[in-house]
């Protein structure tokens, strides 16, 4: 009966019943400069569909947008953030469902920024599972329209860009596909401090969600998803540890901001976006051809759009995966 | 720093750095009653292939077995226990592949055992994702040629036999598909008490699994993956609590008992199964139809084990699984 019960006490610490991680910002976040916006996007409600090419769980596979006029598109730049005239539903590109391994992202090297499979040492790169997860325990990927300047140093961790769009957990119960473009509503933000670059983690939810009407800012999501945010940064702190890597931190001592905060480093980044996409900044290396983004200066026609996307190998059936990414990695911290 | 330091505190706590929970037994466990073994097994190593019937995830579907031979079998009596003739390696009957939700078993009610998914209330039966859990943890199964005889009452936990063939977890890294039989080495058993039932989990490893060398005894389980067998005993206790059914217990406070006691357990429920199949104690709706159990009344010849195949409507195309075996549920104890 003893054990029974320090069974429970265990089980309510670390899951349950624990005191929230996540706590309202004080103040919100703010910027050192004024915010610059630019025309440059579009707020038209709009569905995508995906054009594969190479063969899947390959080197060569690649996933390239296309918009509901059959217009190829880069998922990078052409997709709008906001998904609302309000601005209060924002687009995500899914690149990664939920339970699954592989580290599929947008390129932002490769022109018109496919979805590719990440690549260590010339191998493809699954995450691991480190136990008790299970592959990414999210809807992971990126909001569109964002970038993390590298010139750009926070104030508050005193780090820079890690040059990536905003990456995004979407917390909700659908698994999405990978190349899905959803709405999701912001509900807070962790900040990891990757390699001493800012990284941070946008917490959302589908809008589509039956629980999306209850999670309005982050303390919501300890109230119905006891223990998820704790998980969270639980996963980011280890999940390169059986990689050889140490583990990563965090800002703030790992706690997630709330919505305000978080809208408003979604808005300076998607101001850091406009300066690369707008040429105010030098892009180095980064690939900013768009077929939509009006006044950029990288916009490109169709016709050159598509001759990019047929210059990729055709695609083809699924190669096979190893059994070795099912494997239960055990951290000791 | 300081909730940096709590948290590796928690997760040492439960995951990590927790005292092993299972321990050796310290005197085996000893049934009331002499052996009696008949020559109703056979230990050739086979392999085996699946008929389905049916269309994946509709009540009708079935799936059935077959031999190398090209005979019909039923999976619950006619794959030998033992699958050496050392007999310290077993078949299991893979029902539910790890990371899945379908609850698949062994039909013994229906004639030659097809494997098919559970029902409650008409409706398809998934075991819900019980936070941070995702389905089952391990690929779960059955022991053939074993039977838990409902008028055997246990010495040790005074409970009955459930009726059903052993439970087994197989904590190996490899998925096994729904159907496949392979070969084990057992490593312990945990007792659940279900509804005043005995219900033995057999905990195993697959006898290819890279680990499979290093486990001989449960306590090599802890050394290896730590916190495993503590998530084992968690999973148990509360998956059906997000059904609204009250939580499980334990015999032995949870604990798991050694391979000496596992394999007790292994051969008394053997013994148990030949008592039914060879119709010493009545089967009571259970289906005791066999194609190869040499000397059972319930032996049928393959063109009787045809017609009750054919009997079943034809395989095809999968149904659609709703979103809602997705979603994670949230405990508190």
């Amino acid at each position: 009966m003893q054990r029974g019960a320090v069974f429970r006490v265990l089980i309510g610490a670390v899951y349950r019943t624990i005191t929230p991680v996540c706590q309202y910002a004080v103040s919100p976040y703010t910027f050192t400069h004024k915010p610059f916006v630019r025309s440059l996007t579009s707020t038209v409600k709009m569905s995508y569909s995906v054009l594969e090419k190479g063969y899947p769980n390959t080197l060569d596979y690649r996933m390239f947008f296309v918009n509901t006029s059959g217009n190829i598109i880069s998922p990078f730049h052409d997709i709008p953030l906001y998904a609302n005239s309000e601005k209060t539903t924002f687009n995500m590109v899914v690149e990664i469902p939920r339970w699954s391994n592989a580290k599929m992202e947008i390129d932002k090297d490769e022109k018109l920024n496919p979805i590719k499979q990440d690549v260590k040492k010339g191998k493809l790169r699954f995450v691991k599972n480190v136990f008790p997860h299970h592959g990414y325990i999210w809807n992971y990927g990126a909001l569109p329209q964002t970038w993390e300047d590298p010139n750009h140093t926070d104030p508050e961790t005193g780090t820079k860009g890690d040059q990536d769009p905003l990456d995004v957990c979407e917390i909700g119960h659908k698994i999405h596909k990978q190349g899905s473009v959803i709405q999701v509503k912001v509900l807070g933000v962790m900040c990891l401090i990757d390699e001493g670059e800012t990284d941070w983690k946008v917490i959302v939810i589908d809008v589509t969600d039956p629980l999306a009407k209850d999670l309005n800012d982050i303390d919501d999501v300890e109230k119905h998803m006891p223990g998820f945010l704790r998980a969270t940064t639980e996963w980011f702190r280890i999940y390169k540890i059986p990689d050889g890597k140490p583990e990563n931190n965090f800002a703030f001592g790992g706690e997630a901001k709330n919505k305000e905060f978080a809208l408003t480093v979604i808005a300076e980044t998607h101001k850091q976006w406009q300066g690369l996409v707008g040429k105010a900044v030098d892009a180095e290396g980064i690939s900013c051809e768009n077929t939509g983004v009006a006044g950029s200066p990288y916009l490109i026609p169709q016709t050159e759009a598509k001759s990019i996307v047929d210059s990729y190998i055709a695609g083809g059936s699924s190669e096979r995966i190893s059994e070795e990414v099912n494997m239960w990695h055990y951290v000791k911290l």
